[in-house]
């Protein structure tokens, strides 16, 4: 099949991309919300399940919706940020964290696992970590594209669900950054403790952020140069994956912080950029539940976990499936012979 | 295997084995909590899951803890409170719905294949409603404790989870009235709609769920009295699957208002009895939120559903079914060669 789009050249390609989204296909909603009033149980007493088959519906663009093969994409980057000692474990894990995913040996292998899903993870040139973002800009606009456009062809447009995560030492405060400069309010609402620091190395890790963005403010012309500027590599190949899924009808799950942080720059440059994305969990990291009430989420599952690697987004992957497993496998009241409410 | 107990005969046998509940194994949940800390993610960064991993290995009493077998429990029984006008729908639902579960056409179907969960649906009577329980009691203790025992006999100890819940158009009732009993405050806290009653007929369920335990407040002397006086067969059942559980260290799964109201009956005769129970899901029945309350449970999703049948606990299996696949299934920081936090 012809892809819909090509792998974009510079910001321009992309923005273009973003004038020409797809859009909910209402036959098919139409075609769930016909069925629904018509399955044995009480309406709506299926609760969001039922909105989830037709949100599947309409953004697969057919009825009934199929949740038979979900992937789940990890993203890892490392961080030039490191060096100012924002992160309780040291850069090297990244790489160390790539080798167990291959090895099966992460939590994101048995969650992948447990929701049948194809798992992928992609290195972005772990041995190249971008700029240290509170000097300079993190990458050139050359090396954001590439990386964004490495996001968009990691999408299987044969995936009827894809969750979306990242691996990366340092990018909690990345995202804080990026979070801070597309959606205002004090660096220290979007400021948590990541991997685990606390106290003064918190206060630090506050202080880079705030700084950072007030020195590369009046760059920072869009959502697309907020990621340049303060991103990782692994936040514009989320970004890049976001469009993609979008472009080829794949509904997507989002996973915790970081992987709305890189949703929030695309919002950033068109609010309806979303519509396709669930929010897998809402994380123990606090500024998460901020930025889901900005970008109008609401999470499905809340339970405590604040791991990344589309941990969150592969265990909401068992919501979606029940949702359709209910949607296409109940017996309707007259197939089943049930009376209906009186 | 030798059961570990008889088959009740009376209230007095089931007040007896209240009385010699299995505690938490502390081995096996020392074994849990010395394993998660070597696992390759940050200390408590799964969140619940971890929690759960080690809750199962307690109440399994063996590490590492399984879930290769879960079973789902769901007990039906007919209400003679449905001639005082409080379902939206007839009382003939209930066998019909019986018959699509025998023929795998409800959502509690869909979600145990989900869950990868065996299935069982106990008809409890169906063709002898109790009585009606705004007039007398709904059951002598002889049919109670029938039915307690029905709902023992249920629980497989193969099983290394069960997921209870229930069927039976009026229950919604029959769960305020125990509940009004067993936790006090008004009746109107603890009465919604079920399957969808409103107005004058929500007025009319609050009324017979007052007026009702007035009538026997005298007479229900602990927590079985309760559930004999105001209960239904199912919610019998499911008071004596709890147990049985217990005695066969099977962790449970609760589901909505209805199992809860059970669980409540058996918590006023031993505030323990519940320490082997999750709760799956909180219903958006509104009295359920107030009686995990009440029992110190939190649900581990939130979804609006309110349909019973145990679908909110089945669909929490899959929660349970991430936290054991992780917990054992994940490297250690030796194994992977990943550097620990500094």
């Amino acid at each position: 099949m012809t892809p819909p789009f090509s792998r974009p050249r510079n910001f321009d390609d992309i923005r273009s991309l973003l004038t020409r989204l797809p859009t909910v296909d209402l036959t098919a909603q139409a075609a769930a919300a016909a069925r629904e009033p018509q399955l044995t149980k009480p309406p709506g007493s299926l609760g969001r399940l039922e909105d989830i088959a037709s949100w599947l519906s309409g953004w697969q663009g057919r009825h009934p919706p199929t949740l038979d093969r979900p992937g789940v994409l990890v993203f890892a980057g490392n961080h030039g940020v490191t060096a100012q000692g924002v992160s309780a474990f040291p850069s090297e894990v990244t790489v160390q964290m790539v080798a167990n995913f291959a090895a099966g040996g992460a939590a994101i292998n048995q969650l992948s696992d447990v929701a049948g899903a194809d798992l992928s993870v992609i290195d972005m040139d772990l041995d190249r970590p971008t700029e240290d973002f509170s000097q300079r800009p993190a990458m050139s606009e050359r090396e954001c594209v590439n990386a964004f456009g490495t996001g968009m062809e990691a999408v299987d447009p044969k995936w009827d669900a894809v969750a979306l995560g990242e691996m990366g030492i340092g990018n909690t405060t990345s995202a804080a950054a990026i979070v801070h400069a597309a959606c205002g309010r004090a660096a220290a609402d979007w400021v948590g403790p990541g991997t685990g620091v606390a106290d003064a190395a918190l206060d630090r890790k506050i202080g880079v952020v705030a700084e950072s963005v007030e020195r590369h403010r009046a760059a920072m012309t869009d959502g697309l140069e907020i990621l340049r500027h303060l991103g990782g590599r692994e936040l514009a190949a989320l970004a890049g994956a976001i469009l993609a899924a979008r472009l080829h009808r794949v509904p997507v799950v989002l996973d915790g912080y970081v992987t709305a942080a890189a949703a929030a720059a695309l919002h950033a440059v068109n609010s309806t950029v979303l519509d396709h994305c669930l929010t897998g969990h809402v994380s123990a990291e606090p500024g998460h539940t901020l930025l889901l009430d900005y970008l109008g989420q609401k999470p499905l599952v809340n339970l405590g976990m604040r791991l990344g690697e589309a941990s969150g987004a592969a265990l909401a992957l068992n919501v979606l499936k029940a949702a359709v497993a209910c949607h296409t496998g109940m017996s309707t009241f007259a197939e089943a012979g049930v009376s209906d409410k009186d």
